[in-house]
């Protein structure tokens, strides 16, 4: 029996600054066997998450991942039936949400991030990779535990019509905080202020400047800020804290493309005038609060005070433009391929 | 009666980048009459501080203090004792820790920063602007209550051998921890091991460099950052930060001269995949506990096992050239200027 392809997206060569999709080639290797205490994802979405941006520079390795390797295909969080198993723990049949790469077909031993998940049907498969998956779970802790926000507190969210930005600005919302947004365009910040219940937006492309902006929408400065970008807009975001304000750092897109020299924080004395703090997390240390927050994630969803917000990209091929547009704020909300 | 001349040292011009004696202009002005709910004090102390230096630029407002007028007296924290009085809280013969300013005598009302002491004569009367005074309360707390140090952490501080960074580092040594400090030459870095009792040190001007120095030093990277400096160092150092690290941001030298352009944080990414966290203070709102400090520290002066480092200047017309030592790092421990 002829086991077929495995179409996969490789890393074709270290992105040089801003990603682009030259950067990856689709290709196939044979469909892999797998081994005593193995089994077979047949992956059905991939979560594009733009951490993993940071991982595809050279030496980029730290105590979380390590740097991808060129011409191997692209790590992902990934979703996806078990086909075939050699392992107790995933029989055929199981739902699991893994670390594994850009695939039709991964083998798995379980031994790095791989999760048996419970599907009753009452929400879409791809929720599991959005608001009920890894992005649900990085913006519940991130603002709860981190950022630690009260009723009528401010709460300033960049990127903000992203996977994560879009689901924290709800909960805030929720929480009874009033919540600003900062995005990339004007239809962007009308969304953000119609659809996802914001209570300002801010486009951070607006020629009168960042600076203008974060004055007029909050005149009094935020209590949290939970940023994930990073960089110039960081630095100007803590002109603007509260005595004591918490910002929640997530995500640094502006890291990423590390040959930006401009892109730096040149204002870290405000944290000691403000008493202010900032904190980084990785939602996989929450684990074992995983239930809390998927309880109280599907409620709001279920209620409709809580909108999952995905752009669903079709087929293997189009990951790398997926992954370019939601770097470059072309997407709204999580973005998920499809296979 | 004639009531004679104050001397005072007055900013001459806003410091251009790094500060200069020229920056500063040696004045007289009439001695201050005091009205009602003012007392005049006699200042004996000027407590040189490095942050007082970011309060000098234009437009340096904050909501901690105002940017210093041109052609005024320099503002200081000073210890004096009450000479006239008619403020009943400040008696004729009062020793008081007050915001005052580069001057012979002050008129004050107690409305700002103003701390009348009990001094019984068991500790040289400097000893209250240094590890009794506002230094020894920034370390303490500053180490304690946002370094939240635990016996066997290697903490690292910068501008170990400075007025703050001395005491940081002997206050690590007594609760068990490995310090290592970073200093400005050879010389330093053998005074802070043989004197201070370091466990390591590094001197940050080392042409080998400061990631080398560091990764040498701390193989395994540092628990706590006690930051006085901020800036390039401070974006060295995350890059050795173990997994739940704090940064206690408690001066940031390197962000006063804000014309340095590359004296910025580009690696806040760290501080997500290390799920660490920066927070700044000021001593000033411990106010409540200073008696659990003084305790401490008065007691451990008096074990031997809290060495007090003081450099000690005669004469107001000496303060300008004190402070600019203090900035560059020709001073050790904390520069006081005695009248």
């Amino acid at each position: 029996m002829t086991r077929g392809e495995n179409r996969q997206i490789l890393l074709q060569r270290r992105p040089d600054g801003a990603l682009r999709e030259s950067d990856f080639a689709l290709a196939a290797s044979p469909m892999p066997e797998i081994r005593a205490g193995q089994f077979l994802l047949r992956n059905a979405c991939f979560s594009l998450d733009a951490g993993f941006r940071k991982w595809m520079n050279a030496g980029a390795d730290d105590n979380y991942l390590s740097a991808m390797a060129l011409g191997a295909p692209v790590q992902s969080i990934v979703l996806g039936h078990v086909t075939e198993s050699l392992h107790a723990d995933f029989p055929v049949g199981s739902l699991v949400l893994a670390r594994a790469s850009w695939e039709e077909f991964s083998a798995l031993d379980g031994s790095d991030f791989a999760q048996k998940l419970e599907h009753d049907g009452s929400f879409p498969l791809h929720e599991f990779v959005a608001a009920l998956g890894p992005t649900g779970m990085t913006a519940y802790f991130g603002l709860l535990d981190v950022g630690r926000p009260r009723a009528g507190d401010t709460v300033l969210v960049s990127a903000a019509g992203g996977a994560v930005g879009s689901v924290v600005g709800q909960i805030a919302k929720i929480l009874g905080c009033r919540t600003v947004g900062i995005t990339s365009s004007p239809e962007k910040c009308r969304w953000l202020t119609d659809e996802l219940g914001y209570d300002a937006a801010i486009n951070h492309r607006d020629p009168a400047g960042l600076a203008a902006a974060m004055r007029e929408t909050m005149p009094d400065g935020f209590d949290v800020y939970f940023d994930n970008v990073g960089g110039a807009m960081l630095d100007e975001a803590v002109r603007h804290m509260k005595l004591g304000a918490r910002v929640v750092l997530c995500g640094a897109i502006a890291d990423y493309d590390h040959n930006d020299r401009e892109s730096g924080m040149f204002h870290m004395w405000e944290f000691i005038v403000k008493r202010a703090s900032a904190a980084g997390f990785m939602f996989s240390d929450y684990v074992a609060r995983y239930p809390e927050a998927v309880r109280d994630l599907s409620q709001w969803l279920r209620d409709g005070r809580l909108k999952s917000v995905v752009d669903i990209r079709h087929g293997i091929a189009e990951t790398p433009k997926a992954f370019c547009d939601m770097l470059s704020g072309a997407s709204r909300g999580k973005c998920i391929v499809q296979l």
